[in-house]
């Protein structure tokens, strides 16, 4: 029989969120009649934004009509798209990207997933703890992990253990390592990095000729001006940072799938003979390989975020989200909850009560409350004893689970 | 610095339809005011379906609604989509195929491009010369294969040659092959393959224990009713086969962008102990991990190519494709030309006239008549010889193209 790559078969019995999926099916089975809120999964709730709606009928309109139709779109994105992500998400800010720099697709999770495929093999990969899953396991399946551990900790990764000691701001790892994924405002725990953490982590990369991936999906969401929406804003990290970007939460586009990455001209990798390689070409050769651009009403949908109308209206929606994580951040702590996140990323990083872990305070939470969230341990090991619940919901769910949460937890 | 993935070096220079946009674009720079007609990349011109933009602005509607709003779809795609699926790609056809075989994605170029991913590293890939080059490129991108050689080929690869004598029917490989990809109809040739060619090649795959990896992209524009529109009409090939599906050219979506791929649970792999693995669950870990489900909007589409007005207006477009096609081959035959396909696939494969090489008769009709091709040699070493042009224009177009060559050919 044709051989497997066996690399799969070390990956933990499946993806977090699938997992989570079966606990709730079986929930729903037993309890046909409870309402269940989910503040688990980060998914957005609230309708397209009606700049983007009108956008997306015009250009589903566009493509009702010969002349106007598109086939085929360009391999790095549509102009219209990549000129307003240059202006917009960087040069509002000071950041000079170049529009040949960027590269749109249909998800961070793909570009996240995949971006590790332009790189070797043997390569040492950092990453925090707890962590996106698709990080880790995208370096499994590549074959750059050995065998997983009882912590849930696979052989040859270096894990970077963001604890409220250190302020969930990943430390510099001990060792040297060629990739680092760094994700701010992060996910899970909600924290952010401050300018100062970043340039450190930047001075590393350039000492250690490492390259950072560093995932900004919930960038739209940091409140505090001090800090960096863009790795580019320091000095020093075009020479070492790949950036992500997403449309998913920063306009409601989960369903709608678009994102774009950024690779800076300046990257290099070396190759077997020690020659310096350009890292954007590498990506962008992986891309027009095996991928074909995101589709032409989803790019008109996102260039319409960027529009006075757009703007306006996915922020507020933004600001909708973030009250619902004040105040699920407040329920929580009015109950003697401690509670991290919340104030420049939709994530609420909560303690578990003292003797609970991870599952079971998701399943308490679940089978008494009806409510769902994200056991912490399901990001790693360091997530042991955290719960991340979500501001993604709308305002009378979110304030009914709170209400529940403090009800069935005060028995 | 951070070692790249060396593979990647292999690669020849770009992307063959990259390579072809910049002679296309340095023509154009020389001559701004010449018209170019293009039946080079086989990329779709007719508005889409009025059935399909109903459904797309239908589900913009859904969008714009919190109660019909649709974040994260379900992984392997929306049930309304799905079960189309089974009963008219297949059931309709008197196959079998479960809901939970099928994975619907962004397109079948990535899906092509990943399936190899599934599969160890040292598997021995069989393949067709010519042939669609992401088959090729991700295995040598994996390092599935050694060095490129002078004619374009990579060591390692089995390479199984289609030309005229052999009808451009795939030969059984003659050593042991793990993974085959077939494409039928073909891409470049717009050959078929018999229910016996199909028979044949289920029988050396069970005998081999080998996975035949069949691109059906294009079995909308079968005409002959006595050949098979899936490879699942044969018998056994649920134990040996998997099947990627398109909407591109059957639904004009190379710009919307949505496939699916069949992976039949009776489809196992071996471990490195020997242990049969399901391939159904590997691809289902793959895309659950390193994938996000095609766009709500880009499903409602598919979904309603096949509701009755959908089928009705989608074949229409096929028989206008097919129009093209055989004004084309008509036209190559009666300047002389030796012309191939364009019975069964929307593509001609015709011979270049003596002593021109391919990409010598891609230059002399891009420069001379002002028509993009796509040169057979591109497709691999046996495509030499050979130019693709295919009946996605327009009407006007495809009938200039056809007199503006027969003018030049004549001079």
């Amino acid at each position: 029989m044709t051989r497997i790559n066996d690399h799969y078969l070390k990956l933990k019995a499946s993806y977090l969120f699938a997992d989570i999926g079966k606990r709730i099916k079986a929930f729903q089975e037993a309890n046909p009649t409870a309402k269940l809120i989910r503040l688990g999964i980060g998914d957005v709730t609230q309708p397209l934004a009606p700049a983007i709606v009108k956008a997306m009928h015009e250009a589903v309109d566009d493509m009702a009509r010969a002349e106007t139709f598109k086939g085929y779109g360009p391999d790095a994105g549509y102009d219209f798209l990549v000129e307003k992500i240059v202006a917009h998400d960087y040069g509002a800010r000071g950041v000079k990207i170049a529009t040949d720099e960027i590269v749109v697709s249909d998800g961070t999770k793909q570009d996240s997933g995949n971006i590790q495929e332009i790189f070797a093999i043997d390569s040492v990969v950092a990453l925090t703890d707890p962590v996106y899953p698709v990080y880790v396991d995208s370096n499994v399946m590549a074959g750059r992990t050995g065998e997983v551990d009882d912590s849930g900790r696979y052989a040859g990764l270096v894990y970077l253990k963001c604890t409220a000691d250190n302020g969930f701001a990943a430390p510099l790892p001990d060792r040297h390592a060629d990739l680092v994924y760094l994700c701010y405002p992060n996910n899970p725990t909600g924290a952010v990095l401050t300018r100062a953490a970043m340039q450190k982590w930047v001075d590393w990369a350039r000492a250690e000729h490492a390259v950072i991936l560093f995932d900004a999906a919930y960038e739209g969401y940091i409140r505090d001006a001090e800090i960096p929406h863009s790795i580019y804003e320091i000095e020093g990290a075009r020479e070492c940072a790949i950036e992500f970007r997403s449309y998913s939460k920063a306009a409601g586009f989960t369903g709608v799938r678009c994102a774009y990455t950024v690779v800076p001209k300046e990257l290099r990798g070396r190759d077997a003979k020690g020659q310096p390689v350009s890292l954007n070409a590498l990506w962008l050769r992986r891309m027009t390989t095996k991928y074909n651009a995101a589709p032409y009403i989803v790019q008109k949908a996102a260039a319409a975020a960027y529009t006075d109308e757009g703007r306006k209206q996915t922020r507020a929606q933004i600001d909708f989200y973030m009250e619902n994580a004040r105040i699920i951040r407040e329920g929580l702590e009015a109950m003697g909850l401690t509670v991290y996140g919340g104030r420049n990323a939709p994530h609420i990083w909560g303690k578990t009560p003292p003797g609970l872990g991870s599952w079971d305070f998701f399943d308490k939470l679940l089978n008494e409350a009806h409510v769902v969230s994200t056991p912490g341990a399901g990001f790693g090991p360091a997530g042991e004893g955290y719960l991340r619940l979500t501001g993604f919901g709308s305002r009378a769910n979110t304030e009914e689970a709170v209400e529940r949460i403090r009800t069935k937890l005060a028995r």
